[in-house]
């Protein structure tokens, strides 16, 4: 048997001074609120991504910007470019980004969680989040009324405000049929701006209505919005309904419209998956041939090698005929949390040459392209009925 | 100036025989076909998770087992148990393992992308899908019409069979107005059995209907199945939809009649926000205190430190009374693909004593839990009214 | 301005039955104790694998299995197999695989980190270490005396007997020379041996003397052991110390001795890097071509796309001359933790037909490899003088 | 049976104008010089870090920013600030912000992988990486005698001319006894500056000599450096090697000395551990209470799910004694790939008002400190003696 000496710990191990003080219960609200941050197109951050991101995911961010900002918004491309958002980017203060993208004509059409639209409509409300830490106790935070979202923490009082002004915003609209998301959006992002005038500056939703933006969400039932419409139906025996079938043919109609298409996939998820089923929507169950996306760009932290959607490289959507086949050197992948990528890829584009566009409000437009789609569908139909008919 | 030897790389570098040969454009579909393992209950593997899997990951999959078999299996619990489903799982071949949960009574219903339940329908139109290699030239498999999920290979004709499929059942079904999710998988999963007798073997969707598991999906217009329904619309000029009010109505139905409630969560995405609203639901929305999910089990390698929901854990779930306060112990997270750990997980919890339940059947209680919903919420609101009145 | 009505939260948010007690002070140290689990070969896991375990990682790991049993160990191709171990693995109780491959021949020499080695003595000496939670409050830990490996906890004290018995080794050693690591291992295993007969059932530092396996640590400063000797050196003059040639040499000298080349690698890290570099040093520093590795199998949940050599591909390695290029199709990665996926491989393996082989007790062979790989550098480098000459 | 109609891919899927080219054998080393950028503390960059990374990893590395800045470099608290690097650094042309923080006396003492060192060399004497992709056939690049890190290409006469200098260095060092990594670094360093004056500015291992920041290595053996000086004592019998014991003991010294002590930690790997194991090195071996680390910074995408030192959190190394159990407010972790937050972190901090300390150039301290270390180390024990015996 061993026999070497024993000790207490408390005589083992060094104490010192206590250092700073941990959070207390008091202050998980004391952080400093969040903003939409809006980025001015800074040179330094340009000369930065040129020269100071060289390899690895750096490089491929460097590349993204090069390709967004020389590439997809090059007049002469007129590329038509969806922007989607997976992951909580309103709560972390990304708005602003998203709002100066489609102010400066630089995202043609959004599709995004619902929670991210639903959190956006916070800060559109006046009310505040804030910074905090993802290490505390949750518990706590359950007894004193704060949610959290990892970090961001903000009262419980916040959602059920919120979900009342949706609620109310409902009843008034009227609105009693199925409708797409994009219709609902616009609808909501017009009621803000009237109800609360000038709070287009502090959100998603009311700005996407100011400048004609289209606004998705792939999984409408999927977030305290779609709550709402839910109660609505089920207490007020109301019609309104989210109608997935008009979401999936605008998005089609869309991309079918563009000269080129591309995108920026901010995380992954379900807004990706939507945004790229639009290519094998047309030739698959359309059979419009189109071609795949021209360009690509992806921020995300997942990994191909797990094998989901979300972390699915350009070239395996290129078997799905999603991306072009030969435009894989214009696709890129850059494995970075959005939080701090987007915002660099955002100044950098801005203040790029090609930092404004012409908007093409698409919101505006849907309906007519929609009928282009479907004009287009049923002439592709009759030449297959002929063709086996011979 | 430098000037150490300079050689031709060729004379440097060693060279050896050339070893197997790679991937040849002939052989993409040749590997072997890809079927639904069923799990047995395995002493074997139950041994191994009990007394091999100490620590780390495959501590908390032991833990995952352990809680799910001794304690949201435990008759006296009766836990309406959720399981939901991201990740390509039916194309790599993981659908027998649901449809073993099913025919036990381990799962009560399912939330799943439509892309599982899309690609499930492959297995029960007799295609095959097949081995293959994440490491191919998609510009090849493109030419050759072949389609790839990460190293699951299958020829494009086959999707093409399967949307022909979907759309000749929507016409033949008669479907004219907003259903839910699980009404339309139900209806389709009744139909694959009346086609393809016995085909419920090799079919998620089949064996929910055959078993009565009502099977939703968050995303209705983001798969396949929904691209179909949505051409439906449009060519057809059909008033069949999915309307997701019913889906969030029916979820917060069938969580509140749980006596207990718990959920094996697969990956993450809008699955698992779409299960874990439901609590919110109900006391944000309707008013109705329910208290948090009892048990929490999820598969996933999503980080927490992204700050996505994929990744939340348990704990931030607390704050949100998704997940009851009192229950932390009761709730895990395994990192690791669900490729290996499902699969290992059901035989664990299928050889165990409670390897076997009475089925709930809820697909055809959907109404009457709806119904009760309802009540209780006109219940909640008129109390909440006389108080604001006093 | 909102007036949408504001409540206290414990108004609003439901309570329930507290549930499971959480972790409380008294109980760090209540965790079920951590043993060696050694792998049998199980027949009903060999056929969950090859059958259950079809696409993505579930598919890479499958694939490892069949390239390690059927290639690897294959009589015929005589491969010499080295196994690297990153992350604590002898902590989370993987040493018993470990062993388990060493007595059947599996494996002939063995690259770790310094702490695998070091924590593996706690089972040697017979110390306890417990399955916990990796949840726990550290400062309460701290007080108490407990020290935390992820979920892995022990005492303090543990530490401290480890280090003393490691120090009365060294001084009873009277080692007072340069050694290689294998050789500071081969007798610290021989003493393990003859200080606690029967230990070597618990120890990988033990078994590894007894059946002639070299054990090398890429990073001798860089754990408790290598610290203990750095002691030895400042408080007591000693001329002993780790020689880092000695191990590039000696491993040089085990690989140009392979007929053919293999290795498994859990994690990555220095190991992996350690391992891989013999190659290169082959023939970018001695001169001698030999070709790269014919297999290659990792066990990792290191990711590519961030550059590391922990993540890096097999093929990425083909570009170094550490892979032979004809290989690849023999090489894989499984993303995996270590802890789930090796018990399974090793299962697999040792159920297979090629389940045992011959050791090949290299640890008393390193003086004549060594000498071997002296002769032939030597004749390269004539060679090439003569070379240069003309 | 089935019969949907069947067509040739080729048929369905449609083909567009083949987009940009990709890379080609040729131009394989086309792509731009990677430079050592040097951050110049931009204001834009301070602005964004500060207002616009408010949450999630943004959040963190804000934080990180501002403890580094305001806390660590705040001439009052006199901090010793070590630098860990893992993963490659210098190949993605982050040598530039190593350099400026060591000009700055804003790093004191260095622990880098040897990779890192080794591939620095190559600027130092002249040679060229370039920015290439991950995306290429390695089997060409080898046979093109091209090298690749990740999407850092070069010829392998890099490495051959790299390794060249290196032997001609040893011999011409006259080194032939065991000396520490610092030492052997130091040498090197003001080697290179007089065959290659002015390279220090290209070079982190030329710099540290320069500015007199001590470089160690926590794998001697485990890099090219290690691999020639591995051949040195095989081909000419030299008895020139690492001592692994002087490493420990002065880092071990180092720490002691500190008023305070803190990290900047790149990655994670053995040079994480090495730098941590420091304070238990104090406590558990040399019986000297110091306290912990009291600040702790790590950029990272490691995670701590998966059990491993480079993913562990501060947290966890309190219960080691490695962190202050009073500072955790004062320790973070980013996860962000380093070649995107590293530059930005430096930027942040050399244009704050502590962008420049008086430089304690360790490297001509080293012996000083060591025999503190060894007269504190001798009282302790001699204290502990007197104790025992009572």
């Amino acid at each position: 048997m061993l026999s070497y000496s024993l000790e207490k710990r408390s005589d083992l191990l060094p104490h010192r001074a206590p250092g700073s003080p941990g959070h207390s219960r008091q202050n998980y609200l004391s952080g400093k609120p969040i903003r939409y941050y809006r980025p001015k197109g800074s040179a330094d951050v340009r000369h930065l991504i040129a020269e100071g991101f060289q390899a690895f995911n750096a490089g491929r961010l460097s590349e993204a910007c090069a390709i967004f900002a020389d590439k997809m918004l090059a007049p002469e491309h007129e590329t038509t470019i969806g922007l989607t958002i997976a992951g909580a980017m309103t709560p972390a203060g990304l708005g602003g980004c998203v709002i100066e993208l489609m102010d400066r004509g630089l995202v043609d059409f959004v599709i995004s969680t619902g929670a991210n639209l639903y959190h956006d409509l916070h800060y559109a409300l006046n009310f505040t989040l804030r910074r905090g830490s993802p290490f505390v106790d949750d518990r706590e935070l359950y007894e004193e009324g704060v949610i959290r979202i990892y970090d961001v923490l903000f009262p419980a009082t916040v959602l059920l405000e919120t979900d009342a002004y949706i609620r109310d915003f409902i009843v008034r609209s009227k609105l009693n049929e199925p409708v797409s998301t994009s219709e609902f959006h616009f609808r909501l992002g017009l009621d803000l701006m009237q109800k609360h005038p000038g709070c287009e500056e502090y959100s998603v939703v009311a700005y996407a209505a100011k400048a004609g933006v289209p606004v998705y969400t792939s999984s409408p039932g999927d977030s305290s919005i779609g709550m709402n419409i839910a109660y609505h139906e089920l207490m007020n025996d109301s019609r309104f309904m989210i109608d997935p079938n008009k979401d999936v043919n605008e998005v089609c109609a869309i991309v079918l419209a563009g000269k080129q298409n591309g995108c920026v996939i901010l995380g992954g998820g379900s807004p990706k998956n939507f945004y790229l089923q639009a290519q094998p929507t047309l030739w698959e169950v359309y059979g419009i041939p189109k071609g795949g996306n021209d360009y690509f760009i992806q921020i995300t932290t997942d990994q191909v090698v797990w094998g989901g959607l979300s972390g699915a490289t350009p070239s395996e959507a290129v078997s799905w005929g999603k991306v072009n086949p030969g435009v894989l050197p214009d696709t890129v992948v850059a494995y970075c949390d959005s939080t701090i990528a987007f915002p660099l890829f955002c100044e950098y584009a801005i203040g790029s040459q090609n930092g404004r566009r012409q908007r093409k409000e698409l919101v505006h437009k849907r309906d007519r392209l929609v009928q282009a789609l479907k004009a287009e569908a049923k002439a592709a139909d009759e030449k297959k009925s002929q063709k086996s008919e011979v």
